[in-house]
């Protein structure tokens, strides 16, 4: 079996600076919880809870001698206010492609403009980023868009891990909304470079892996890009989930396979699927 | 023959509001002559001729007792203030969706903007907008758009007869090319209903005559729409043209024609093309 990694994949900017500050905090012996998961990934989630560095979901977890640590997502301003408020030690790892957006949106002129956030409403990044506008759209597909109404001026900003294709998608719909539209291309760089990547190597390969956390939302859009250009699409959390007798049928008479990840997969789970499919016994080549 | 007519054909807000001003001046007994002809349309040029009103290309043209009328693409910047400093006496009749566009680019700070016209580098439209920036990028296509280097923030015009489809395939590859894009959609109302209702018309109906003037932007548009949509379209200056043997012969099974017109086309015209396709002797009934 042929295995062809994505020019891109895995861990981003954002992740593995969160992961360098935390680990900094370990090391010089401070005591740290996190707020809501670090990242989209169970490995990694449980390496960090066996240095003592544990998850919380609310300020009432957080023990008193513990620095509070804010995870790449971002929070919402009140949140941040709170913690201020209450004098709570915190070192904020928000990605700075997330930052951003919040201060982009802060500076809109809200009484003349209509701030469009493309994105989904329920993700944490775009629960803090919509927390910095007194009131802002949120949508996430060509039918909500066409939903807003005809008027004012717009103002719209991505979630970093959006699908660029559904961004175009928006924005065409959006030019028939409003005469004028100020547009903030906040789709993150590596979001673009991963999606451009699997895009292009997708209809190269027999069939083509996704590895990433479920609620990933980048992930996610890896697979659906993937998906559109090649039916045989797998996704799938860690190198374990390959291990199925289902998935060995289906792919036994392939050759080639394209390798990508989200960005929260650190770069030993790719390692370990490239491990398996090497050890994989499929007499595939004599089959054909 | 069943004649429907686009729900919008024919004279727009602008090339009204330039007929009125011209036979204003004509009634008050000015003495008048048009820069550049006032609109692509030949009946309606030969009456003002038989008016005393005639074209001229050049100021060495104008004769001293005549008032200067400038049609509604509008003039550049620097002709305008050579009129002014010539002591020209003038009607200025540019559209004042044009204007609009001149207004926009001239007070984009160019600094640190890019501006982005859409349209075509030759029409007096774009030639005039573009007198109103100091440096800015004409394009009309797809591929020209892809060419624009990326990086600085870009601030987006388009041409107001430009098709709206185009516009958006254009803003869908900028977005590609900065971070910030603020988009002016400079459409005028007149195009977009115009291009939406053949855009429903035209698959409706066995074929489309669409009636404006060779160089005439927005017909050309109308035109290609309407093509898109239906292969039977004709495009024809005057009711005059529909007299032909070929054409006739390629229309007789048919029964029902979708009727348009450009901007610059005169209601009459319409009419005596509905009386043409009434008074067709065309026994298409019996032959199906």
């Amino acid at each position: 079996m042929e295995i062809i990694i994505a020019e891109e994949a895995g861990f981003c900017f954002g992740v593995k600076r969160a992961l360098e500050l935390i680990e900094r905090l370990h090391e010089k012996g401070q005591n740290t919880q996190v707020f809501g998961q670090l990242i989209h990934n169970q490995s990694v989630l449980n390496d960090l809870a066996q240095k003592g560095i544990k998850t919380i979901t609310t300020f009432d977890e957080l023990k008193p001698d513990h620095t509070l640590f804010i995870r790449t997502h971002g929070i919402p301003k009140e949140t941040e206010e709170n913690i201020k408020n209450r004098g709570i030690a915190y070192v904020d790892a928000t990605c700075p492609f997330v930052k951003k957006i919040h201060h982009i949106v802060e500076k809109i002129d809200q009484g003349n403009t209509r701030i469009v956030i493309v994105g989904d409403k329920n993700h944490p990044e775009i629960i803090a980023a919509k927390s910095y506008t007194a009131d802002a759209i949120v949508v996430n597909s060509r039918t909500e868009a066409q939903a807003i109404p005809q008027g004012k001026p717009l103002a719209v900003v991505a979630q970093t891990t959006l699908n660029t294709g559904l961004f175009k998608e928006i924005v065409s719909v959006l030019l028939d909304k409003a005469e004028k539209i100020e547009i903030h291309n906040t789709i993150c760089n590596a979001t673009r470079v991963r999606q451009e990547a699997i895009r292009k190597l997708a209809p190269q390969v027999d069939f083509v892996v996704v590895v990433g956390g479920r609620n990933s939302s980048n992930t996610r859009k890896l697979y659906e890009i993937a998906l559109e250009k090649n039916e045989n699409t797998y996704f799938i959390e860690k190198s374990e989930d390959l291990n199925n007798q289902e998935f060995i049928e289906k792919i036994k008479h392939f050759q080639t396979v394209g390798l990508t990840a989200g960005a929260s997969t650190p770069p030993g789970e790719l390692d370990k699927i490239k491990e398996y499919f090497k050890k994989l016994k499929i007499d595939n080549i004599a089959r054909r």
